[in-house]
């Protein structure tokens, strides 16, 4: 499903308001290096590209179907994908057992099953992966920018949360692995997909939208295994009575205790995110791929107030604290600053601190056993940071094995070296909350699996 | 200081890393309408300017002297500046107090005083006004965008945070009134300003960074009187011990207790930012004057999942709650909507919702008297989500007097929308969590007001 060399879709359209439409559209722009054909019953040529009647009519073997046409017919296609030999299907189509029609959700399972056809859906976005160019998504590149290549796979239950984080992501200098959104879960669930991302080399990090799950024992049995290998974050939608009732009108799943399921994730060494902004920060910091020694935290600044509001935010947490700098760093800081520098920690540069002298403090620090991890502040607002800031900070992370992460904050000039950062590898956050956040998920999850391979549980 | 006729800058060079150089070209490229002098001791032209060797050799009156010469020179400068009766002083300089030279900065009070020159600073960004275009930030343009013309005025004890907020201001919708950084606050400190802009027609809500104060007794007097007639928004660094420590050493002001001073704000009715992003949320919904009659809050969305997480977010606190529509709207709703759209609170109007239908469930929910708060979501990846949803929303809070926001995440093509909606005076929010701690703050603050009126202490 997720790497095909050859894709049907059942349902495509000349019409460019058509879901169809658009997602033949996408295959085409995203440059799809497979065979693609399109189904549709009038035989119509679509934009200079032969269609065919029925998928029974196209000779070679199809790897993934993508029926996008009503549901009442969507059993009958299926029918003709089982015996057309064809490996995986994903529905979009809407109308199944979210608007009471189980009938047809039922049947569509049955076919499914008779012919060992994986199936994704219905009433879902699909898959995307921006490595083999698969995108099923029905929505087209200039309302939804797609995100790049990257470590991140992320798997959304609601459509619509996972457009729009999906959306979010392509701001960020960290890119995609694979998005998967489940839909109904009629056949593929969450559970599945949690399996094959587990074995997937080419994710780091997942992330996870879920709002209620049917398969309660499975779901434990493979969350204990997952975040042994690779981190999981996950946001559960219905944490309050009123958005269970939501949800459940939703997806008509069955929410279950907030608490419960947070519990579960807690002690599976699940990173929780409680708003759509908290699982990008936690996204970011673990497709880094950085490795904390300890909670330990050195602040280096430009900004004396973004340092206050900093220290602020580290000592705020039950996890990590400020470091106190070695006597060694406190001599090679005293002699290579200038003397109006206070040699302490959080570390105020100044105003007029340029690329040297951030190199000069970051190499002393990132040299200091007492320091384990690295907030770097660069308020590119002021006359000494510019773009040699930006490359100095990348090379120190790519030289130090200490993690570090940059807080940024401002609007283009400060967009532009975020993006420039990111793409190194060097994550960027925009607030002291964020950045501290996102530090001391880091620290716990490596504490998980400490704890976990020395055969001690952390809880 | 902030409306001056006529500006001097004293220090103006021709060396363009010079902050004197940085000063003078911002008020060239923003246009200021006044009279501008420049005051340079080698009396050297600067392109195509002329320059006095003295203020005193400039025979028009002067309103406000910009002074940007090293601190040692300053009080000569401000003695000439007394006897040219310039009216206002902002000294940007630093190398006073901050670096253990209070006898220079007592001498430049000294002066100050004898001349009855209002002074601010030193050690500070000075001030910016869109309006009058006065602008004494030495950061360049493309380092620092400025924002438009509103009504939000933003005072901030640190330069770095005061220019690092600056530049977020510029990316949204909301104009600022007035900037205000006062440094070292050696003449006129916090409470002078919020004693100004009390006053100050133009500006109709105040946002404030700060670190500690020295006049604490006027502070309380200022704050008691300021928020009966407009809100304010305050950020306080130092809110933990390693916090404190370092506001200390970055201001040398005495942070304080935090907990003394939130109860201190909280009393008066002030919004408690927790961080620099919540300082822009608050700024925002305050900024476009809206008045809620009460708690209840409808959502509508075309995301279920971004509904449920909605839900989640209003019920999380424990001033808003959801509210329920009346059998009247009920009924008006089941005709207007299409029958699969489940008639509660919050509203799913499905992935394709377009224009008309928000408009139908809309306009049934803003005469809805159980309701008074609205919360829009909308998501613009969805395909029937397009500017003319926009223009809708903005149409529909033009016309109704229920307080709205929107939520809406997503890149360039959401990012196009939200500009729009808030240029039109509609809030936008990124995350549901924002969304609701924004109306939170509406309401709290109209209570606050209301019980003030009736002359009850709401505390």
């Amino acid at each position: 499903m997720l790497k095909p060399r050859s894709v049907a879709i059942i349902g495509a359209s000349r019409n460019p308001e058509k879901v169809g439409h658009v997602i033949f559209k996408n295959y085409v722009n995203a440059g799809y290096p497979g065979r693609l054909y399109l189904v549709n019953k009038s035989g119509e040529e679509i934009e200079g590209t032969q269609t065919y009647k029925s998928i029974l009519d196209i000779k070679e073997g199809i790897d993934l179907a993508v029926i996008a046409i009503p549901a009442e017919y969507v059993p009958a296609a299926m029918e003709e994908c089982g015996r057309a030999k064809v490996k995986t299907v994903v529905v979009v189509s809407g109308g199944f057992a979210e608007v009471g029609r189980q009938d047809l959700q039922d049947k569509m399972v049955g076919i499914a099953e008779k012919y060992h056809m994986p199936t994704l859906g219905p009433n879902c976005l699909g898959v995307m992966d921006p490595r083999s160019r698969v995108d099923t998504l029905f929505l087209p590149t200039y309302k939804l920018s797609r995100p790049s290549i990257g470590g991140v796979s992320f798997v959304a239950q609601s459509g619509a949360v996972g457009s729009t984080v999906l959306d979010m992501i392509s701001s960020e200098g960290f890119g995609l692995s694979k998005f998967i959104s489940y839909g109904n879960a009629a056949h593929i669930d969450e559970v599945d997909v949690l399996e094959y991302l587990l074995d997937d080399k080419e994710t780091k990090v997942i992330i996870l939208y879920i709002e209620g799950a049917k398969r309660g024992k499975e779901l434990v049995k493979i969350a204990r295994r997952i975040s042994l290998v690779k981190p999981v974050i996950v946001l559960k939608g219905g944490k309050t009575f009123e958005g269970q009732q939501a949800a459940h009108s939703h997806t008509a799943a069955l929410a279950g205790s907030y608490e419960a399921y947070l519990a579960l994730f807690r002690q599976f060494g699940f990173t929780i995110a409680n708003d759509l902004s908290e699982l990008l920060h936690y996204a970011k910091i673990f497709s880094s791929e950085q490795q904390p020694s300890g909670p330990r935290i050195a602040i280096v600044t430009n900004g004396g107030g973004a340092g206050v509001l900093t220290a602020d935010a580290i000592s705020s947490s039950s996890f990590l604290k400020l470091g106190k700098f070695s006597t060694a760093t406190e001599k090679t800081l005293r002699k290579s600053m200038p003397v109006l520098v206070n040699i302490r920690n959080p570390l105020d540069l100044a105003g007029d601190a340029d690329y040297l002298r951030y190199k000069e403090a970051l190499g002393a620090i990132c040299g200091d056993g007492n320091i384990d991890m690295v907030v770097a502040i660069a308020l590119f607002q002021t006359p000494g940071a510019d773009s040699k800031l930006a490359a100095e900070l990348i090379r120190i992370k790519g030289d130090s094995k200490k993690p570090m992460v940059v807080l940024s904050t401002g609007s283009d000039y400060t967009r532009m070296h975020k993006i420039m950062m990111e793409s190194s590898g060097l994550p960027v956050y925009d607030s002291p909350a964020a950045a501290s956040a996102a530090l001391e998920a880091l620290y716990r999850y490596s504490e998980y699996k400490k704890a976990k391979k020395q055969g001690k549980d952390p809880h």
